[in-house]
């Protein structure tokens, strides 16, 4: 599948759900960064219902890596709390089906893969604090380099709940040594979206080897008077799902999010129509 | 049971450890208003698993009535995110044990209603919110007074999940004019426990006939030059629960609150030892 750079040009003018609706007509498949600005984009979890408790336990013990903004009723496609007719079934641009914690399929539709006891997790990302810092004239240097976030399996061990557990995956960000504190407050005003940096400084303290070799996505530079800052990543939750070996598991591409009709810098993460 | 004065004032001056050390030993069964200052107090619901993946989501879907700050695992008494060993059969001052929707008791330990199918859901409340009212030059009334704060049935609508749904059960506070701002800015700081006010002024808007006939707590007066606030009510959950007619559910008696070791104005809820 092609960018479609004329399209997502496009789209950039338009509002979450008419973005949704190209999505949802099979015109636009994808990646969402920059789209429908201001309102949430939700990572994405769809899992059978004998799991959702135990992996909502998991994401309420890892607020950080996990902060949930909405959750489906079981069978139901629908995501009224985050939106105006979301069909998770059709409104992703991509997504990705894990089958015994193997990647099966990549899809840009599940409508034939729905199923009666499917619960869909919605889960903050790190789009909402990297829109506020760039707001308030704090680079982030992977966006400028047209780069995917650099991402690194951490030491930091995650709360366990049922088989759901391990270590958080975070991003790193490097920051001017005048706007770290900046960067703190500013982060931590979205906690649907992985609040404060998690930890700062030495790669060694967080238990990441080398900041030029990330697990997934990209490297970026780190320049003289920068510190590098770490936050909890969305990945956590999908690997954590893929870890677990659950028999089916259907994720959002990466980057390829659900937009939402919700604000990001609401003080819910529901919906008022 | 009586108020205990004395051994209160002695408890004021300790941990939240030690007060739970001290309701756990039978010693102490009062109210936990002003004990452990600065840790976040918890209300409570411990329901069968079978209700616990709808009740979790008709938290997620009303986060300012029910902001979830832990639960527990299947059967297990313990609640390692929220302190040093808590236990929630013991450590509760009082309990109300409902079945059917009906009160069948109240009791000071849980430990003989225990069983392996209850899962403990803690959600916060609003004493946070009012201490940092009370640290900010804001009185509040009804602390001043001496009274229960006055609750109320409002006609604000809950986002339903499974058989959990109704009206949301909201408190009033009377605020000076010139403070109603930061009344709004305090309380919103602290998402894990209501929040900001979710109205203000003519009772009749959020459906209120009479101000002075609260259906639970006890009146207080509006003076001149004060606008009523109404802020979402630890109570909606009960009461949500117990019009859902489980066949069996316990929460703490109003006012006998479950201390928490984690600081009320911590970034998550996340105990950290």
């Amino acid at each position: 599948m092609s960018v479609q750079p004329a399209l997502y040009a496009d789209l950039k003018k338009q509002s979450a759900r008419d973005v949704r609706a190209a999505i949802r007509a099979g015109a636009y498949a994808g990646h969402t960064a920059g789209l429908a600005p201001g309102k949430l984009q939700c990572n994405l979890a769809i899992l059978p219902e004998r799991y959702a408790l135990d992996f909502l336990r998991f994401c309420q013990r890892n607020p950080k890596p996990c902060p949930v903004v909405g959750v489906s009723d079981t069978g139901d496609a629908m995501l009224p709390t985050l939106g105006d007719d979301i069909d998770i079934r059709t409104d992703v641009p991509r997504y990705r089906v894990f089958r015994d914690g193997q990647l099966a399929d990549e899809v840009t539709d599940i409508s034939d893969l729905w199923a009666d006891d499917l619960v869909t997790v919605a889960l903050g990302c790190s789009f909402t604090f990297e829109n506020a810092l760039v707001r308030s004239g704090i680079p982030v240097r992977h966006l400028e380099a047209g780069r995917n976030v650099p991402m690194y399996r951490s030491n930091i061990a995650l709360n366990p709940a049922g088989p759901f557990g391990g270590e958080m995956v975070i991003t790193m960000r490097p920051v001017a040594e005048d706007r770290v504190r900046d960067a703190y407050a500013i982060s931590a005003k979205y906690p649907q979206a992985h609040g404060a940096p998690i930890g700062q400084g030495d790669p060694a303290t967080v238990g990441i080897r080398d900041l030029d070799a990330p697990e997934w996505g990209e490297p970026v530079e780190v320049r003289d008077g920068e510190v590098p800052l770490y936050w909890a990543c969305g990945v956590t939750p999908q690997n954590v799902l893929l870890a677990a070996k659950l028999p089916f598991v259907i994720t959002h591409s990466p980057g390829h999010m659900l937009i939402a009709d919700v604000a990001e810098d609401a003080e819910t993460t529901i919906y008022k129509p």
